[in-house]
């Protein structure tokens, strides 16, 4: 095989894969990166800090909380959670993880939390426990962010 | 470059390579087969055929219905489903597509839906509008299954 014919044969192996839509491999890192991230989620939740939750995640990032239509987009997520941290403060909140997969460059999370929520004006606390799936996106520099978040209650209904 | 070092060469790139998380590449044809399944699952649902959605989902699917705990695994999910279709009637469903991401071997749909969900027992219909979350996974025969589902309503609490 001449050098010419080698670099050919480089370029068509190249070629075959380049298609493939994994442009990074997961890794145990991106399992920390994610569980790192959650904990920062989790913190701002249970704090009702929006400008922190915000700052972590992505430009068009879809909230999909119940009783309520979608949440959609950085902006639109940043007045939802301000207006509900005007009315409630969250006084509990425990996540329990049950899996994270990663695929390529999205992950998702499966989850389930009590919270305790106590309305701002006053009166009783809602305790409650519910099960969410988070979905995570991979940016650019390698970081990843919230890109999807929906949540309802295990509680029955009347 | 000899053959040998051709050889080599090309061994090395394919070990670069395999590492990463894209056994198959995702095409047209993956959304396509996906949108065929969830057609299906559509028809399933505003059927109430639990033993024809209980054949699409994965063994070890994972349903996070509002107002209840998660049902974890094929056979929990037919007996939810059953009691579920003994209770109501689903005389009308409506989804509505938002997106449909494909990661590897894993895919997601956001969408929303409107139906009307009529008491087995007699009384008043309830029409609801909500969205959810479908997670599909690659089988290893290259099919596509539905592997979680999480949704909630839009209709704000009382």
């Amino acid at each position: 095989m001449s050098t010419h014919q080698a670099t050919t044969l480089v370029i068509a192996i190249v070629l075959v894969f380049a298609p493939f839509d994994c442009a990074r491999a997961s890794s145990s890192g991106d399992v920390k990166a994610i569980d790192d991230l959650q904990k920062q989620v989790d913190d701002a939740i249970a704090t009702g800090d929006t400008e922190r939750y915000v700052g972590l995640i992505t430009d068009d990032a879809v909230l999909m909380p119940p009783s309520g239509p979608p949440v959609v987009g950085r902006q639109a997520i940043r007045s939802w959670s301000e207006a509900i941290a005007k009315r409630f403060r969250i006084t509990k909140y425990l996540p329990v993880n049950d899996e994270l997969v990663i695929a390529g460059d999205w992950a998702f999370r499966r989850a389930t939390f009590s919270w305790t929520v106590t309305p701002t004006a006053g009166g009783d606390s809602i305790q409650d426990s519910g099960k969410f799936i988070i979905l995570y996106k991979r940016q650019s520099d390698g970081s990843w962010r919230v890109a999807r978040d929906i949540w309802n209650s295990n509680t029955p209904t009347p």
